[in-house]
C-alpha cells in the first residue's frame, strides 16, 4: 500500500465515485452464493456477470461441502499468495497450478473437440513466454549442441478434407535432452533454444532438426512442487515437443508431438497425453539420407501429419 | 526461475526422485475431475485429499457450466498472477478477493453459526497485519489526534450464562475519520495508531478512547479495484471498529462493532454487516463524565457487551 492512497486528489476522487449500492445483503450462509451473485447483477458485460456468477457458486459450494475452516482458508490464502510471489518473467506458477489440477487441459479440450479427421490439442504449458525465432524450413533448432539424439521431424499441415495449408506456420518448443527449457537455462545454452517458427510450403509441408526431448520434471522448488509432495503425486511430464499451428484461415491448433516409449505417458502430471498425439520417433541407418539432411547417421524420425480446423 | 534448477545437485535429486505413476489417465472433459481426483489418491492426508477432490470437482464443474475458453482462462491466469504481484507486507490483495466474492465472510459464519446469545462474527479483514500494541484501560487509541469525534468505548466480555471472562485480551483496529488504517499512512500517523491490545477486568469489562471511525473504500488500485469497476459494485465498507476477543478459556471471537446510521450497511463491500453488530454512538452532551474520562464535551458513547463460546 502506498502513500498516494492519501494523496487529496484521490481522496476527493474517492467521494466523488458513483456510489450504487447494492441490494440489501444482511449474510447468511444459507442465502451465501445467491447474496453475492446479486451484487454483481450490475455488470455491464452479460458474459463477465454469468462467469462470476457460476464462480460464486461453486466457490461457496466448496466451502459449504467441505466445511473449510478459518485456518485452511487462510491456508490457501497463503498458497495463493505465495504463488503469485513465485511467477516473474519466466517463470508462471498460476499455469502450473491450473495444468496439475487438470484445468488447463479441461478447458483446451472444451475449444477444441476431438473431431474424427482433426488433430487432437493439448495445453501450452508455461513454457511459452518468449517468441521462438522464425527458421528455414531443414534447420535445427539445437544450436547447443550439447548432446542428444539428432532427430527429423518431418509434418504436413492439411485441413479436415485433406486440403494443404500452404504457409502456415509451425511453432515448436520442446525441452532438451536433459529435461531442461532454454529458459531454465539462462547463459548456459543460446537464447531461444530449441524453439523455432517455420512456415510450412506450398504443399502445407514442414521439417527441421532437433534432439529427442526428454521426459522431465516441472519445477517443485515453488508451491506446486509443494501440492504435488503433499500429495503424493510424481512431477514428470512425458518427453514431448510443443506444435503450434496458426494461419489466417484456420483455428489455431495447441498440441504436442509425444514421444512413443517414454515414460509418464500414463501418469503425465499435467494429465496432457491424448493417445493420438504419441508417435513413434523411427530410428534411421541410412547414411545417404542422413547426409541428405544434415543428420550424422543414424538418427530418428518422426513424421506428424497435423489437420487443422478452417475457420467459418 | 533460477539457475539453480539446473545445479547437479538439484539435477541428481531429480532423477533419485521416487516417482508413483499416477492412474492412467488419458483425458476426456467427460471424466476430467474424476482423472484429477484420483490423481491424488495417494495424498497421505485425508482431509487434503478430501478438500482437494471438492475443489477439482468444482472447478471443473464451474468451466464446464460456462465453457471457459482459452482466453478467459488466460485473463483468469493473468489476474490471479497481478493480484499475487499486489500482496507485500502491507497489503493483502487475494484476503480482498476472497473478502468482495464473499468467501471470507462465508468461512467465518461456516465456523461460528449463530447463536441466540453469542456475539456473531464478522471477518477479520485484510488490515490485521501489524500486531497491535498493549495498552491500559481507558486509555486512547487515537495517538494522531488529527480529527475526528472523541468517541468512549465500553463493553463486558461474559460467556453464554453470563459470568464474566476476567482478563480477556480484546484486541481492537480501525480506521481513522478520513477512512484510512494506520498501514496506509505510512510516515504520516503514528506506528500503530488505532489499534489497541486491551485486557478485560476481574469483571470482564473493557473500555477506550478513540474517535468516530469513517465508511472507508477498500484499496482500489490494484486487480480488486478493475473487478469492482467492471462489474458496478462500489468498493465502500460500512464504518466500523474490529474487535477479536481471545482468552485461554474461550473461542476466539473475531468480529466488527458498526456504527449506526453510516452509509453502505446495506450494500458493504465484503458482505460483512450482521445487523446484531450494528450499535448506537450516542451523542452524549455530559461535561462532568467528559472530564472523568478525559474526553471532551461533548463526546460520543457506545457500549458493545461480548458474549463469547466457552471451549468444551
Amino acid at each position: 500500500m502506498t502513500t498516494h492512497q492519501t494523496d487529496p486528489g484521490i481522496r476527493a476522487q474517492r467521494e466523488a465515485e458513483t456510489v450504487t449500492p447494492a441490494p440489501a445483503s444482511l449474510f447468511t450462509a444459507e442465502r451465501s452464493a445467491e447474496i453475492v451473485t446479486d451484487s454483481f447483477a450490475r455488470t455491464p458485460d452479460p458474459r463477465l456477470r454469468a462467469i462470476l456468477g457460476s464462480l460464486v457458486h461453486h466457490l461457496h459450494a466448496f466451502a459449504k461441502d467441505v466445511d473449510l475452516t478459518v485456518d485452511e482458508w487462510a491456508a490457501g490464502i497463503r498458497f495463493l499468495t505465495e504463488t503469485g510471489h513465485t511467477c516473474d518473467d519466466s517463470r508462471q506458477e498460476f499455469i502450473m497450478l491450473s495444468d496439475v489440477l487438470g484445468l488447463s487441459m479441461l478447458v483446451e479440450t472444451l475449444a477444441r473437440p476431438a473431431h474424427g479427421r482433426l488433430t487432437e490439442s493439448t495445453v501450452e504449458g508455461p513454457f511459452h513466454m518468449v517468441d521462438s525465432p522464425p527458421r528455414a524450413l531443414g534447420d535445427t533448432i539445437d544450436e547447443a549442441a550439447a548432446g542428444g539424439e539428432p532427430c527429423l521431424v518431418t509434418g504436413r499441415v492439411t485441413d479436415a478434407d485433406g486440403i494443404p495449408v500452404a504457409g502456415a506456420h509451425v511453432d515448436v518448443w520442446q525441452a532438451d535432452a536433459d529435461g531442461f527449457y532454454d529458459v531454465q537455462r539462462p547463459g548456459e545454452v543460446p537464447d531461444r533454444n530449441l524453439r523455432g517458427l517455420f512456415t510450412a510450403d506450398e504443399d502445407g509441408r514442414f521439417r527441421f532438426r532437433t534432439i529427442v526431448p526428454r521426459h522431465y520434471p516441472i519445477p517443485t522448488d515453488g508451491p506446486v512442487g509443494g501440492l504435488l509432495r503433499a500429495t503424493g503425486r510424481h512431477s514428470y511430464r512425458a518427453a514431448h515437443i510443443h506444435v503450434a499451428v496458426t494461419s489466417p484461415a484456420t483455428r489455431t491448433l495447441t498440441t504436442h508431438l509425444f514421444v512413443a516409449g517414454s515414460p509418464y505417458l500414463d501418469s503425465d502430471a499435467v494429465f496432457g497425453v491424448k493417445e493420438s498425439l504419441v508417435r513413434d520417433f523411427a530410428v534411421v541407418d541410412d547414411p545417404e539420407r542422413a547426409a541428405a539432411h544434415g543428420l550424422p547417421n543414424p538418427f530418428r524420425h518422426v513424421d506428424f501429419p497435423v489437420t487443422v480446423e478452417r475457420d467459418g
